[in-house]
């Protein structure tokens, strides 16, 4: 519960406008709680977030997305699954971790590192699904690269607008880079 | 100079990170000074920060960036820039847009609308460009978005990870997506 108020939290207000009389308040738990939970503080708390975050992010995507016969369908569908859900949207995962981690460079190395890994794990994904769909690794490489851009890049815009339709004119440039 | 300041504080620390203590004190002028440019206080700095912001970098874009003789040099022009200038850096104005847009939706209504808009007048930036180029208005719709999602989904993954090569990795997709 602790960890999904402050999910919630760090996205509306980001790391520092995080305070922990606000959090505790949504939680409904007295301090002495939180710091059994938390001992190190809002750092530990602030990493778990990100790293519960990206663990059901990766998941989600590997095991719902991701999971067609072929390259092309399995990355429309990831974008379907964007244009479907996007509107009316005000939390979602992806769009924190891009968010945590841009703040992240101006927090402290540590919180650096874990968000940078965190980026690395994350386009990994779109890497090895493309080999295992029978890519060579030089042009995986690419190809992935050019996917997470896209429907990241895209994603973004589409939250920001509250409107799907910059991801659906992406949907055919997904074909056009896998063909 | 207050705009300066507060263009980093921003980047720094988002909305709710920026304290007008610290801001007079990096300033070194007196709150009533503050107050005598921003009567309306960090709404308004705010909205002038991101005005201002998207202001130089669509200026930058148009007159140094999208300048060659066709569409595909133009592009991989942006990304060459980026390349040549990512490593390192600790602000730049396109993310400053992307973290702060989406603060924005938690913000306020208004704060929100102005990031909505600044979204809307940089795509058709890219959008314009293309159509001055000769593409018909339906191409040039969706491949605007292909080039403006590509760049910036790249931009954000190469910041984050303080090295240029995702970058690097879409230069030969920016002219495939124009080909």
């Amino acid at each position: 519960m602790i960890l999904d108020e402050a999910f919630k939290l760090f996205f509306e207000k980001g790391y520092y406008g995080l305070g922990l009389q606000e959090l505790l308040k949504r939680c409904d738990i007295p301090k002495g709680s939180f710091y059994y939970y938390f001992p190190d503080g809002k750092n530990q708390l602030l990493y778990e977030v990100i790293e519960r975050t990206y663990t059901y992010m990766e998941s989600y995507i590997v095991n719902h997305l991701l999971i067609e016969d072929n390259a092309a369908d399995s990355f429309v569908k990831m974008v379907d699954h964007h244009i479907a859900t996007i509107e009316g949207r005000k939390y979602t995962a992806s769009l924190m971790l891009t968010r945590l981690s841009i703040e992240s460079l101006h927090l402290n190395s540590e919180a650096h590192q874990i968000c940078k890994n965190v980026y690395e794990r994350w386009q990994n994904v779109y890497y090895e699904k493309l080999m295992q769909y029978g890519y060579s690794e030089s042009v995986a490489r690419q190809k992935a690269q050019a996917l997470f851009a896209l429907i990241h890049g895209s994603l973004i815009s589409s939250f920001v607008k509250q409107s799907n339709e910059d991801l659906i004119l992406i949907r055919e440039e997904v074909r056009n880079i896998l063909s």
